[in-house]
């Protein structure tokens, strides 16, 4: 008489490759086949693989992540077609609920070498570093961070709905026009890759056609949401997506037990695999109703939840590392933030690296403060006081350097390479402190 | 034998004009003579003027906020000498309270002119606009943004201590170093203005050089915070700041009443006249025993509270309003959030120039959610449900319009200008949406 | 063009005794004259004495407080008349501010001897004990209880209508009834008392009345209200109050800076003078359109905010400290688990009369936890860690005792009583741990 | 390298009556044998059965709940011996999670039927009645109670350590005496009941031991804490209990997908099996160190969150539905609390029976307000608005009744029994409204 067990909809198999589980995909692309079909309404769970596809591994060594395949990534489970979903509907995706698997209670944080992949901080941590976090219940701990414990925001760092061929033809131009016009030293964007393609249980021919032309799953874009990596898009979210194509074509994928704003070194996330549970409705002409550009959505009731007096607020400003100033550079002024953040941890026994990681995934709160008193934006950075278990307030002087240990670095390695020296920056001072092409 | 009522520091006088009240200033310099000493420990209380000295009056035009005369802000109240502050000491300013004047219970929000100060979305909306907001106790309306009401996070947009002559000069050099570089059809930075130069009760040889060389109060700078605009450095905070000369030779001003992460209008907190109280006590080598860098702050514990169920938040994503693609551009991202926010609102009746004055006044969160996915950083604005008085939630399908009256233009207009032709961006894709000088 | 400053209904004077102004009155009754008329939608300041009248000083003494005259209490302001509302209508009444009087920046808790008013430990705790509180904006601290500083949730203890005659011979018809079956070796009720009564600008003819008739003002009573004590009624409150005579004759007092859960001893919250800013509208047929039998109301956005974390949270059973099993006893639970917390904080070198006298006055929550598990009732009380500036949490071992000085007692006296023999109880358990009478 | 799943110290069976599974119990005994041990430091989980043993069944009809077999409960998971713990340590326990059964997602929250159990209001709703809830992920959502839609608090109902011989003689003696006393017309306490006895794997001497002398599960007690049915002792939480035997002798069962506080209905949590994982560690001569008489807590830091706005609260005061005045009792006050908000809710739709099941288990605040303003006591009920799919605020005027169906009752009936007449009370007033025995 009442609601039985919630229906899976999507299995996966941590004893064969990502490449081979046919509902899993890791391309965006209208042709790929919906993995299954979900009544408008329903509720089901969804397992995912972490967005690695099972790449890194639980040790004490960085090398996998100094060597991650990123053509293979972002595995995402789906698509699944929605019932009634028409192009130019909203999609209502409620979060019930995201879980690691209960026999897989572990997920890692990552340093991405500069040299494939980077991150935020890369100019000045180059190296490739590695934190496994341990899951018991509602918290993580880490043997590569020690004395730190919280509970996680857990939440899919991607989900989306697939684009119509018109509006993937306008991702992968405006993102090709940015390629050719960079002169920074660094990609600025990842054309489609037909190497590693998966395109689920797509036929060999679409497969192919996936390879040329699907987006890559790296950024999130406007028109659907996607990579958003947004860190209190959590349990009890109600998410309105964009439908461009008929059955909408749900993907997700990317679970985060936890993230802190910025997501910064990349991999930065406590990555895991999981289930997903949601609930999935329709509203009919939701993108004119609700003026829909981009997804909206309003976060469930459960965060962890700190008072505003137990975050220690960190400022920055767009005034670069070599003192050069840029003219109201949110990303500068954010990167001086955590900096500031680095240097004050740092006192306590961290290294840059440790302290690197856990600004990635601890669930610190990232502001725009001030961004219109030019030339100089300022952001803040809320780190909990709440998830040490030594006390890291201000008053606490002279600091006791505790034994931290260290995190995972390569083989052979035991340190992170530190670059302190300047980049050569724009002129017009929009480079935000990063090196140009000659 | 209990403490008596709390020592008042500094009187404004609004009968006066504020250029010619010798507890204010209008420029950071080290030689502006202190107008106080307050004991280490003590609690005082400041009053304040509203930034502008006076220049913006409470009716229902707009042309003093289109013809304000910028070279005279910001009045901020002292320097206080802080005895045993010395140069690498850190000051501990805890904010015990900010009150607007009992007589004077309101407050103005402008849209400056793109000619004339501009804004975080000047190019799409360059036209003077205002909003006057009434206070009763905790809650302001206003009857240029009708249907919305809520409580303030008071708070000062301004606080530091004076800079040393060293400090100075660094600022002075690589400000100038941006205007020399400019290429953006607009000013960058403001360089030392002697016009309209306030230095408190400095004699005419001081006040000569400190109109020649003393910084500009329109940014925050680095290394002593100055002008921060962070929402949440309110009532009940603790704030260090570096000491750079003996006295610190602390300035605070530009109360508001509220403001909302980025305060994107420039002149976009709600700004008053008004009495701060502070306890200020000296940390010493507080620089060097906390790292102290730029400010740090933990906030009190009274913020006006919604649950995290209570916000829509809009995603937004470095792909600009002329579709062009940016390379992690978080002020890319963030104006794309707040035109979100704008088309979601606009339904409801609100004109944009109501919403983009709401936006910059009202407390929404605005938040680096992910930085790192190339090309697109997205941030995220959440919009708090409880500030309006009738149902703004996405299940008020189909929506209902009200009659939202308008907000104050200047003399003989009722409409504010949108400019929606395409500039002239950047080829390396860093200028955010802004035009470019030929 | 815009607001003035709001109007002001009533101003109280501190150098003339209280019980010789005309806009106060210490009893409830229909006929006590309005003291002032307030339109329908307007926002009015409202001046009030402490409840006292001002019989309590700013000292280090308790004499005071044990000799208080409880026959004067507790002076309101008003009565104020609403245009517009009529019996079986609601009042709204919105909270907008309740501020002390700035040259007043003090308030006091006391502990009353158990022969002259007593308080929920009076039965362990019979001694007069006071502490003076230090006001600086959002904060309080005081010298008796050193350590400790918080923000208050500032509210009124009294607020509500006038009775009508009827509802006004309700009371005194039950509360006599109870008076005359009382068994307890204690004050139960107290009935009307013409001695010391204050009828506002009453006639002497309509005083007498009062006194042989009015109410007292000690409890509250579930027709309009009254001392409620309620501590998160505070700024932004909306309340609803069942309007019994024409015109409402709305009153309040009895204003706190700061109250726990119970304000246990009585005289418990941080009493003072002040002045509250209130929004009045009327609902017609709001008695009935709302069920209102009693007010309701929904609180305000700025609550001092701790994280739930941040609390210690003790637990207490309906099973006395003389080992007597009571049965559901709410109250029996409830003073368990204030001794609980008694005993815990001790330990840091506190008295227990100092704890009574925080745990009075301090934000605890005080929860109904189970009331169904025969014979137990299970309450909870929440003590803030972050109101300490030292560590209290149970990890703290082992504890370190601080001086913490003394709270005032009366002349003479340093130290409070202590009673442990125990009462002789109820036979059938009711009895909540007191003596009966003989 | 990485930690494996967590070890699951209990398993619990579905298909096997709960009183031949051993790993279960149903009376507090220090003879009860271990089902296992644990190491101090350890996380374990540990499987529970709901509180009936399964008795009550997923359908629309209350006859279970009517002719529940009240001597079987609760039935426990345990006793678990930890390693280390010895009488006068403290057992700090950690919360890391709790869960409902993947293949179980539903609960239920029963009235009970006067005559069998009863529960807060059962003098004025005296018939059986239950609703069944369906949990999906973090919410939870009733067929019997349509419309409202919340996120679990989940919790545990019942945890302590195993009283010494010389703690079960104490509490039996005491109740003992209550029980003759005893002049209501009702069970004020439970003795021993050899009957139905679950001794988990003792012998058969043993068990009748525990028969005839083990400790009811039914109430909590000071001793141990046990049955404290504390809404916020949830997930993360620490707990810091006393231990009388060696090995501590941990128990815990009777899990709570949610409850409101007092539990009102007795049945009255969302009652559910489970899996609760927590982590174990004594600390040594904990209840000297911590002055530990009665468990504390430290609640975990994800609560659902709501705003304080967002709550309706009501008042009641300790005058009952008869008009009659009672001395200071909490009991009554809170009972008049509960009706107000019956009354309240009834408008839109619900009849009594559900919102008395509501109020059992949705997440409302429970306050002792004022407890010391003779002869009323005070207390608020707080109401979370949000979780209702349709607006309950006092400004919903007028109200829109919906069709809101029924809950469950006994075969054949469709609606509860309410009793209006007035009770005979107890003289001296501390009745609270219960009749008694002539």
């Amino acid at each position: 008489m009442g609601k039985s067990a919630i229906r899976t909809v999507c299995k996966v198999d941590f004893d064969k490759p990502a490449s081979e589980q046919p509902y899993l995909h890791n391309r965006w692309h209208p042709d790929i086949p919906p993995a299954a079909t979900i009544k408008d309404g329903e509720t089901v769970k969804i397992e995912c693989l972490d967005w690695t596809g099972g790449q890194i591994k639980n040790d004490d060594f960085a090398d996998d992540i100094k060597n991650v395949d990123l053509t293979r990534v972002h595995y995402l489970s789906g698509p699944f077609a929605i019932e009634n979903a028409e192009p130019g509907d909203a999609l209502l995706v409620e979060i019930m609920d995201v879980q690691p698997f209960e026999d897989q209670p572990w997920g890692f944080t990552g340093i991405f070498d500069k040299s494939n992949g980077g991150g935020f901080l890369d100019e000045l941590y180059p190296s490739a570093a590695k934190a496994i976090w341990d899951f018991e219940g509602i918290y993580c701990t880490s043997r590569h961070i020690p004395h730190v414990k919280f509970a996680g925001l857990i939440h899919p760092g991607i989900l989306g709905c697939a684009p119509s061929q018109e509006v993937l033809d306008t991702w992968n131009k405006r993102e090709a026009e940015l390629i050719a016009a960079n002169k920074l030293d660094r990609d600025v964007a990842l054309p489609p890759q037909p190497l590693n393609v998966h395109a689920g249980s797509a036929d060999p021919n679409t497969k192919e056609k996936v390879g040329l032309q699907g987006a890559r799953t790296i950024p999130g874009r406007p028109e659907h949401g996607g990579n958003c990596d947004i860190k209190n898009l959590s349990r009890g979210s109600k998410v309105y997506l964009p439908v461009h194509v008929p059955g909408a074509n749900f993907s997700v994928g990317d679970l985060h037990f936890s993230q802190g704003d910025g997501e910064i070194s990349f991999c930065g996330a406590i990555e895991m695999a999981g289930i997903i549970t949601i609930n999935f409705s329709v509203i009919k002409s939701g993108v004119s109703q609700l003026s829909l550009t981009s997804p909206i959505y309003i976060p469930g009731p459960v965060e962890p939840h700190f008072g505003p007096g137990r975050y220690i607020y960190f400022e920055g400003f767009s005034v670069d590392q070599h003192g050069k100033q840029h003219y109201l550079d949110v990303a500068v002024a954010y990167r001086q933030t955590t900096l500031r953040c680095i240097e004050y941890l740092r006192r306590f026994g961290y290294s840059d690296y440790q302290i690197y990681l856990l600004l990635s995934c601890a669930p610190i709160q990232g502001h725009v403060a001030g961004i219109v008193d030019i030339p100089n934006a300022c952001t803040t950075l809320g780190l909990p006081i709440d998830i040490f278990d030594f006390d890291i307030s201000p008053s606490a002087i002279p600091v006791k350097k505790l034994d931290m240990g260290r995190c995972a670095f390569e083989t052979g390695k035991t340190e992170g390479e530190m670059v302190t020296t300047a980049g050569k920056n724009s002129e017009v001072s929009f480079g935000g402190g990063l090196n140009y092409k000659e």
